[in-house]
């Protein structure tokens, strides 16, 4: 990972900013053969898209994709476009940015977003809607997600929003299918109840609320992580910690394995069934020593509050003067919803640059330990 | 990051097994004309070192730094020893490696070890002290990081354990003057009494038992980090998560921000004395949108019990059946203790590879922003 | 360098077909606050583009260049578009791909094509105009090497074509003026006269040629290059022999210096007249030990003769038949002529990266060795 | 390629001066269950190894390597040792550093050395024996590409020195044999003959003379490379101009393919008697399109004369002054010599690590373009 480059072998170039007049990615180094249409990416987009609800902020981008390069299609792949080896460019065009005055975010920082450090760091920003520090561009990172997934066509990584601000989720009614029935990607229909109650009043305050979201990988093969330094928890961190507004990052049990003893933290194993070993908890959340056990991968991630709000905060000027700030226009209440389909996104992208570089230093046959 | 590297410009690779003939590191990319002795690596090593107390291993490994490269003195540097610019490789010998019978964990798989992933992904392990995956890997770090803390001088990076089990500290007795007072890095002289306690009471249940860790860093300069996805606190979450055992990061208030509504969580400014933009709160932890912002640098990391203990516990062997493991030999009952100059190394790390990549790009002339 | 990716700090990321919709770039890690217009850009390509006389390609491509990112422009700029630090896209669009029946290319490998190769690589590839592996791609890099020029405005790159086929220039006559003056890049007036006629007589037989570049780069500031394995010299290589068609490369003397004695080929020095040293000849083509000295970088590279002619060839088919196959079509009689902007735009490249990733280690103080 | 690191999944890190304590590397991402014997390293190195005749610098040098890390063996392994996917440190201790006045070469930069530009770049050097820019750094290269050779061992990598000064071998003698039966490497028992006598000329002159290497790798599976910027060619052409003093590479016939018409270049196709294309003849040097073909890979580069000669040469003082120096002390004659093993170990440790990547994009399972 260096500057907008996501991976090694599975690598991810993003691009673009907030009102400029597109953003996109280059996926590079997939592999040859693998179908792939413009649906097939839509599709992701189109769970990470603004302006499904009114929890969501209400730009309205088709965020349209395009493939520009690395898939091929003729006769003798029977019209199937397959994936060639070579980079998959994708373009997104930005169709609402819409004008404005923005003499307010221009000179003042609003606190709690890049703008101060941006400045800081460059000299200068492009201002227009957070540019380049702006959620919009995970939009490249959904896009580059869904054709990582099709690298791994056995595993299955799904997301979860399991906390809004002060309020949990009741894991006994976890139910994947829920996921999809409420504007919250929240998987307890219950608390989406009290989610919907409670964000409408965080909305109508012009305030925001910060959010906890889970994702979780089943099918994920044993043996992937490259220890020390490219383990497969820490590449999880990194990827997650990335996505905008992202505090904190948990493996397995996370924070709570802290106040555990060994006796009952650590995973006891029994053979399964098919003669593989089979764990008896997770609290490890699939990876031991970097590397995946075969269990679940399962991780978490805290989302701030949105930085954009209502209410008038004090700050400065870029001319050095103190000033007040309030942030109008179009934001998410909690901006952590969104951020459920960025999360399964960038678990896919580290989950398929690691099968590649296990598969290259190691090879694909199986290294069933209990027969060397 | 990959494999056993560690950075893009300021790059540490590590190598070494707990019971091979040596471990060590070469750090390559290190800024030349830096005065560097071993005594400067030493001195670092021998707070991480094993055997300080009865609350971490009885193994003794003087864990004494040698340099093989990188460095030069003559009488035009007034016999100062200095960093060239060429890479610097540090060697520590293993010296008690204690014969015994390794069959015990030869064969059988140590619940919530590496044990079974490495031998799932390699077909082959060095079982021995736990190999490649064991902690004391960590010393190459804690060495590299050594020199790391000379690249930015300015910089203060001190690290502190703030809950152990159950059992947090108070911050309002935070000194960090105590740290060094007592055996487990604890700025709260009242806690650390009753972590004693404690962990005599775990340690002589042959159990163990988790932390949380601290990492603060003073005068980092603002600017530091390189988004999208080479954000400072992306790659302190990676280098964090590459510790063994670490199971959770957080930057500034990390997941308890989830819980914060807008108004509450985003750092207000002032103008300061200087001129310079003065923080009113660092909920941040000293990051926005990927770039440092001046303030502190704030990061925490929670640690898993050690999964080595007397209790026996239910796995598999390699040739495929079930069996019961209980780990003798000397091991930390809390891992997490001697994590702390680990953590403060990886920060250093961090921080001085982020430097010399800020460097390369912008340069070294301050971006003022009140003066554009 | 890996995959579709050159350079370390400063890092162009390239993707396209010859006869997909779009062909273009990812620029990452450009300093901020340089001027960048899409003209800049368009002014270097317009000397790659394709159609220019009739010693070139057919091909109808205007190679227009659009700017997706990482500029900005406000009135406190003063109108004026400068870089911001984030990634820089660039699109160009395929406008010319004629429409044809492909089938004779599409079964048959055509010699010295890499057909074959990237079939047997990828199991798949797209044939049109030679897809991913067609000269089509260093649009890309041309556009890319404007920005890298810019971020270097005090080293100035040209190449020169030196010789073609079995002809060579007399450098006696050499004028760097007489480079835009003819279909060429020849610097000798003469010879271009010569090349002329010679090469009709090629293009009138349906055969090709291949031709040897020099590229010049003065003004490169001494230090420049990472030992042992980022060196100068050793990135040139790389550069140089990655465009299509190359089969050699030298630096200074090259080939000739193995002919030479140790007096002969060690450039002497002697002060100049600003008590900076003075190098007395330059054998070396500007680099010792992978570190420019100062002088002028001289390189060279030998391009094979473009493999398309209208003789008929022996092959075999993809389905694994003896075939014969002729290269219809609209193709580069000497394809080494259009290599001479894409020789500079790589050595740019490589002179901007190596200079941010020095600037990185060792800062920007001047390391004047005679005041230490 | 960065920095002192070689390679992407199979890396290679090397350290150490020339007259420090000792010179080294780490070899990162090699396959576990590979054999590895230090003895196998050490054929290797005594190959390149100083002193063994009295063409070569007659520092005593016994070269002897021990392994540190990365490699298992006990019972289960039947006492074999293997690698185990961990990094394998390698460590050649520095014997005979003789201690002598280097006044000489501390204050005077040698032409044709990197004296000046290290100085300049860093602001300091090791002068002792050249430090990192000595060509004592190769050992660890050589001890590497033993390595290397281990991951590819169906691939017979083989160099030969073609050319001493003006003198080429007579390809037509062409000898594999007796390339180990002279001092030179030379296949051509007649050349080598001539070389003797020449060379005792040169060295009695204390002048030096430059040469000419051929590396030939024969068994390179066909698909190698990865294009655009991690061609084939053009890692090797990195990799050999990385080798100290060298200044030109060619793949295939290089730069006499620019003489060529096209009918002459393009090596013609057809089917052999396995179904296999078997190629007319290798122009190409065995790559295309930066992809290998299947046929052997085939590269030279170009040695200049060792700059270390007894004739005065004007230079300047590291003080600013004009002055002399002749370079006294134990070198080679011809550099060029104990560059063979050099060159094959580079050309290894491309292969290797180009072989990773190919599986980990592509998978193992071949892609015979005759079947899709």
């Amino acid at each position: 990972m260096s500057h907008n480059t996501f991976g090694h072998l599975f690598r991810v170039t993003t691009f673009g900013e907030s009102h400029g007049p597109a953003l996109g990615c280059v996926v590079d180094g997939c592999p040859p053969l693998i179908p792939l249409e413009a649906a097939d990416i839509q599709a992701e987009l189109d769970r990470r898209k603004p302006g499904q609800s009114r929890f969501t902020t209400q730009r309205r981008e088709p965020d349209e994709v395009r493939i520009l390069s690395g898939v091929f299609a003729d006769d003798r792949t029977g019209g199937q476009q397959l994936t060639t080896g070579t980079p998959i460019a994708l373009l997104i065009e930005n169709t609402d940015q819409r004008s404005k005055d923005y003499s307010e975010i221009r000179d003042k920082y609003r606190p709690g977003h890049a703008d101060y450090t941006y400045d800081v760091k460059y000299g200068i920003r492009d201002y227009r809607g957070g540019g380049r520090s702006s959620a919009r561009e995970t939009a490249a990172r959904v896009a580059a997600g869904a054709i990582a997934r099709k690298v791994l066509p056995a595993v299955t990584i799904r997301g979860a929003l399991v906390q809004m601000g002060p309020h949990r989720i009741d894991r006994a009614n976890w139910d994947w299918e829920e996921v999809s029935r409420n504007p919250f990607f929240c998987p307890d229909a219950k608390a989406a109840a009290l989610f919907e109650d409670y964000l409408d009043g965080i909305r109508k305050d012009g305030s925001s609320v910060g959010a906890v979201i889970e994702i979780v990988a089943e099918g994920v093969p044993a043996g992937l992580g490259a220890p020390i330094y490219g383990k497969l928890d820490s590449e999880l961190a990194a990827a997650l910690m990335s996505i905008n507004a992202v505090k904190g990052v948990e493996i397995g049990d996370g924070f709570a394995a802290a106040e555990l003893r060994g006796e009952d933290n650590a995973d006891q194993m029994r053979l399964g069934n098919q003669g593989a070993p089979h764990f008896l908890s997770n609290h490890a959340g699939g990876v031991l020593g970097g590397i995946s056990s075969g269990q679940p991968v399962v991780c978490r991630f805290a989302v701030k509050p949105t930085s954009s709000i209502l209410t008038p905060r004090e700050t400065v000027t870029r001319y050095g003067a103190d000033a007040d700030v309030l942030t109008k226009g179009r934001h998410d209440p909690c901006v952590g919803i969104r951020a459920v389909p960025v999360g399964e996104a960038m678990v896919a992208l580290v989950l398929a640059d690691q099968f590649l570089r296990h598969r290259g230093q190691v090879g694909e046959s199986a290294r069933w330990p209990f027969d060397v």
